[in-house]
């Protein structure tokens, strides 16, 4: 941590901080420089961390020096986390696709489309039984009855299925029916939420907020890695920007970012991060180009009359050639599907 | 609703439109353009919410007509609701000012911060006991004991309190302790627990999220009223903007736009909105000036050694001078303090 | 400057970076801490702005202590600018209220409203001659003739006019016939139309860009103020965010932020902050709360048929009592008007 | 245009409107739903552009039903538009590289680098004579000399070179020397320069404003293809977001939604976009995958060294692998390099 002095910062300003920092166990480096004095606060900077220098009389500003996370980090451990997934291994070689509604809305149009997913060549299946809605008024999902459509879903078709829990008291539940358990993004900092999760052993796939930084995404990430469990798949699903002609502004730069700055696997949902089907298909491509280690791709046998996202599902046959497109980008990549 | 065809729709994509509004019991009104046909749902529109007809061959596309949100809304009720906290009544011609620490650190120090913040003319207390911060490793709050010093506080000062709630499984507890509930930012779209303080007849004050529009914050307000709980305070907090000379952007355009909008009282925070103790002052003045019901201010015995929020919290000396200053601006625009 | 070094930084690559330092004229302080070595450039940090030690093997990030720009800042000069524009103090005790039309369309219109808006109380004439409008096919501003009828109506009622340049090769005309030259927030970043500006000694008011940063917005100035003018007013106008209730967030933190940082005097174009005029007279009230030095108000007689920006323009009469609700409010913090 | 009419607007209000209407040329077709009236404006809808139509009472919104631009869009012309320069086809099949340096530093560099380039496949020849700094203290290009190193480099190479013009005087000179024009993302909105640089026939490349809306973004290039010049390629480089860890945030889902809006070219500058070198090579690929006509990228011989941007400039033998990879990807989605 850094300490920067105002100009008419006095001595016994300066010996005020240095006290409380000697006080906390560090150690004071002070340096005048022409315009500044700045003091190095040396030793563990993890224990300013919430510290308030910054009203101490003479601080100008604090500039900390290393990231807020740490178990989540390059630094701590430098390969790849690989999580196993009903066989599965998310974080490999293998790019994974994840397809299926935004909502289960029945047992037949779950498994209909679970079947032509796994077609297609999707190896994992999505549907959402506790649907975050932003109106009061529209689907709030089926809960429980759709989590046991899923399962039949999976029992017909052998794919591990992802679906999003919304309460710590639907969290037992949710993970006895499904194989992997999603954060949304309106839930990245639901503390109690990620804190429960992280107490469980269950892979989680955790989305990005709409405006949340890269920094706070890992943070929430650690929230539950913390708890004990590291299981933890980051998703990209846009940003909020003053852009309209896209639901959200997919951030496909943090695709690098993460990899340099985290060993937990990072995939894309191109369905809410555009909101429109006809730009699925670019967009996922670019995120497996761009290093994506999967894509969450949503998909209806009937948009025009989807009771959730419709404008942005894709038709079966359109998830077909999408599969075929992107097994192409992959190997470029040098990467399987 | 109105739907604009594209320049090479069909007949039959026009017919297969007018059907599928017909079958949803509207009335379809077709208008032919010079360069675009365009077709008029007549009928609730409510029943329009929801279903995708974006993705319906030949449409360009669908703009609503009406706002999504119903009791929340002026044209449902005309006059501002006054909502009634022991004995106070927010949205009345009084302006009130809400102070306190960013959390409850011990007994004494909100007793202390209490006795205070009442004497220079506070008349609500908050102090958090459940916390959601950015990082595991920060100070979570007291939890239920948190809870049980801010009554002690209330006992002593005859301060109704506030207390922010994060988990639908500390509702009883924080009702049983709390005269206002708070939905911090972070939760504004956490619909489960909208919908279960919507469950109860608490006063909830409702924070806008960080990158909400003031639509959805609204829409939000409506999940807690359509559960038949009336008593919700809107309080601007900051939105998330590229600036960061502040912690967030303060939106005080949002006062008169909520006025025009809702009858529901609105109250801003500015400490969280600038996050700088020393910018606190201009921007309380500016809300109160800006026609807000209420404000919320951090005040700290010692903010340089507060657990939590520290920078942008007053000494209780400045408060004094602030609560001086708003004094004379309430007056001018006809408000009483 | 701080060197913040990686991890893994070898030996070598410090040497090179304490040699880079030392070749530039500046002295390495080197502070070995427990997870990273720092690097504090002692000297003048300006030396170093540009040089992009970034990308030197070894260097993990690289933090700026002192504030990029120097002639605006309040440590160059703290007593505040007041700056003369034909009697007039701006930036003095004394608020003051720039109002007429977005655009001069006839001399007529330009003529009435500016008796209009002196009666009510503004000491200064706004009308634009050269408009910088999205589309082409918008009206564009009459040029050389609107810049007559703004010194008619200069003539008949002894106020000074601003208006907009676009172009440095208009600046000599411009400069003839106004009082205050507008850098509109378009041509915040057009540095060479602020050299030329600056080589004049003409009273400047330089508007925020859309999506500038506080410290860009200053830099602007400084752009101006480093030519030999130091003529300088801000202008918050707004800034570009997701929310679409309002043309733009006014961001009215920026007036105490600008205080704190800078010299200049700063006011508050609350028209184009919001779009419409029936929120312009709350967010006066606001700005001036906040401790703007004065407002931009847009006044047009009929804005049904104006031919720019009419939404956001007051009919005379409403001026009228925004002048009379100002007015009570500068009193209150200690201005006049 | 649809014009919604407030619950409470009275018949004398939509005689009124109805009246403009009609003395606009426009025909009023009135619609009365169950909450509200609507009427809409049949005809040209151009006509309506910039008529204040919110302020006449009893208007609660107005919806437009047409885009505002006209001569870029696909409607306008279905083919997209082949730009050719120096015997290249810009918009073609082929993908096209433009390289080198942010600025010419001196003529040895550029001629380097321009070699480098050319031999590892880049078609197009960077580097800025002029370039708009942030800071009025930094290196603001070499000018007219500048210029003519450029033409050097292109004699002795064969390749076409591109260079920012900021000012409409220095046109003529820039037009003498260079292949094709940059307008850069600070000046995307100066509508002087647009106009004439629509008078001239030069290839022009608009990159996208920090803030500005594809909408936005596309009516700028309508300023310039208006005036007669439709060689207007665009080039999106990063939009301005809350995220710190990239120099901006890179919006490759505007490549699609321009592809469906316009028939003109799109480029993709990553260097820009993501501001370090270290991320380019990812969102490259990302670029081309998502469909872009080609990429900008910054390269330097020494960018630890570099006079403007060093941070973002790939060394020539990454460069080098840079051109092998996306080599690749251009064939998977059907295009050659």
């Amino acid at each position: 941590m850094i300490i920067v002095l105002k100009p008419d910062a006095t001595k016994d300003d300066l010996k005020r901080i240095v006290e409380r920092l000697e006080s906390l166990g560090l150690k004071a480096h002070i340096s005048k420089g022409k315009f500044r004095t700045i003091i190095g606060a040396v030793g563990d900077e993890a224990i300013l961390q919430g510290e308030p220098l910054e009203v101490m009389p003479g601080v100008e500003k604090v500039l900390p020096i290393l990231k807020p996370f740490k178990l989540v980090s390059r630094e701590f451990k430098s390969e790849p986390t690989v999580i196993r997934v009903n066989g599965l291994k998310i974080g490999s070689k293998k790019v994974h696709v994840i397809a299926g509604p935004c909502a289960v809305e029945n047992k037949e149009m779950i498994v209909e489309i679970a079947k032509y997913v796994k077609k297609a060549g999707a190896t994992i299946l999505r549907g959402g039984a506790f649907k975050p809605r932003t109106s009061p008024y529209s689907f709030q999902g089926l809960g429980v009855e759709g989590l046991k459509y899923l399962r039949e879903a999976k029992r017909l078709t052998g794919m591990p299925v992802i679906t999003e829990v919304m309460d710590p008291r639907d969290i037992e539940d949710v993970c006895e029916y499904a194989d992997i358990v999603q954060i949304g993004a309106r839930n990245m900092q639901n503390f109690r939420l990620l804190k429960e999760i992280g107490l469980t052993k269950m892979p989680v796939m955790l989305k990005r907020g709409l405006s949340a930084t890269i920094q706070e995404w890992l943070m929430s990430a650690e929230y539950i890695v913390s708890q004990g469990n590291n299981n933890v798949i980051l998703c990209e699903r846009g940003i909020r920007t003053f852009e309209t002609a896209t639901r959200n502004t997919l951030d496909l730069s943090a695709i690098p970012v993460v990899k340099q700055l985290s060993h937990l696997p990072i995939f894309v949902d191109p369905s809410h991060g555009v909101g429109r089907w006809d730009l699925i298909e670019p967009m996922t491509m670019a995120a497996i180009a761009a290093g994506a280690d999967g894509v969450m791709v949503e998909v209806h046998n009937q948009p025009e009359k989807a009771l959730c996202d419709g404008p942005q599902a894709l038709k079966p046959d359109r998830f077909l050639e999408l599969m075929k497109a992107i097994k192409k980008i992959a190997k470029v990549v040098g990467r399987d599907l």
